[in-house]
């Protein structure tokens, strides 16, 4: 299992990219430019106090990777997906962890989608057989990012290739203290980005940075 | 804070008297029919132990309860607030615990509303001056209704009346194990809603009944 982050420069792909890293996963932190990528890589590679994490160049991803994150701002999702679909083949898998969110005006707001959710509308434009899985959405990137801080949450994963959807599920297992769970076909997404958007509401509303999800009584 | 559950001898009703009555609220059960109405208060009054709920007519409620909760089936929510609308006046505060779910075929959808969610459509067929308080959307009803099970889960509240959300807030807050949390304006029931579709499929998928949210890290 080696999982790459497309463009996973940003808080949520260096977020994630940490997590996994430290959970003895391969990863591979990707950017267009090879340069960023690495001082990326390197970034992490200075918190985690062994240089497990590669930088590459956003191409190299995929004959690297056979786990893609799209860990791109939400609205430049489908420019990335569009980018990517020459190198895609047989054997890749998608993850979709974009949440269409606005924060103008000092409160935050769910920008709903014509297509349902941004994991449908991204899928709507992936090669025929290679499948999307949406998951991460509601796991704040700050969290993530710190190590020390234990999870306790849930990863919810939906998609409509169960194979995919396992093999996210098992890559998720790796990182303590989050369970994940089967949150069913992709179209779940478009209840997972509202619940991001509630967890952004409840952090302003009380102050906190961290608000984040788990299920009581599975 | 006296509340009265309109059509409440339906599952949720009866679980919330119940919670609301233990935690010694003054409860008001109502139903149509005043002898189904009473054989209701009675059935919870037995898992009580004490005659802490009475039973009432419908149009009773509103002279004797000023937090009336909306506890019918989504579908007969609106009919059921137009049945309400001669006896309301200012001081009334409706509490709407429904949600548009189908569960047909063996699995479960929700079914999205032109309105937005089930709460807005309701809130529009209110007279002015009467406001609306979303919540207890996402708490299954045989959780409540077994006494001994800690909630451990959060009561999501949201609405576009500051001071009705607040009251029905702190009436929330009675209940032990549950922790009330502001969920912003009406339309974050939309969120809400969905959130109850992904719990309930998670019940269905993982065989409980019990799955509910907390949130973690506010």
């Amino acid at each position: 299992m080696r999982l790459g982050f497309f463009s996973g420069t940003g808080p949520e792909g260096k977020g994630l990219s940490l997590r996994f890293a430290a959970a003895g996963a391969s990863v591979v932190l990707g950017s267009r430019d090879l340069q960023r990528a690495s001082r990326a890589a390197d970034a992490c590679n200075t918190v985690l106090g062994e240089p497990l994490i590669l930088g590459m160049e956003n191409r190299e991803l995929f004959s690297a990777c056979n786990i893609i994150f799209l860990a791109v701002p939400y609205a430049r999702a489908v420019d990335a997906v569009v980018d990517a679909r020459p190198f895609l083949h047989a054997g890749h898998i998608l993850v979709d962890v974009t949440v269409p969110l606005s924060f103008r005006g000092g409160g935050v707001e769910y920008l709903e989608q014509e297509g349902g959710s941004n994991s449908e509308i991204i899928a709507r434009q992936l090669p025929a057989g290679i499948p999307l899985v949406a998951a991460f959405k509601t796991i704040p990137a700050g969290v993530l990012a710190r190590l020390d801080a234990q999870l306790n949450c849930d990863v919810f994963v939906c998609g409509d290739d169960a194979e995919a959807k396992r093999s996210v599920l098992e890559a998720a297992s790796l990182i303590p203290s989050l369970r994940p769970l089967d949150a069913g076909p992709l179209r779940s997404a478009r209840i997972l980005e509202r619940m991001t958007a509630l967890a952004a509401w409840l952090n302003l509303h009380y102050k906190s940075k961290g608000a984040r999800y788990r299920i009581e009584g599975l």
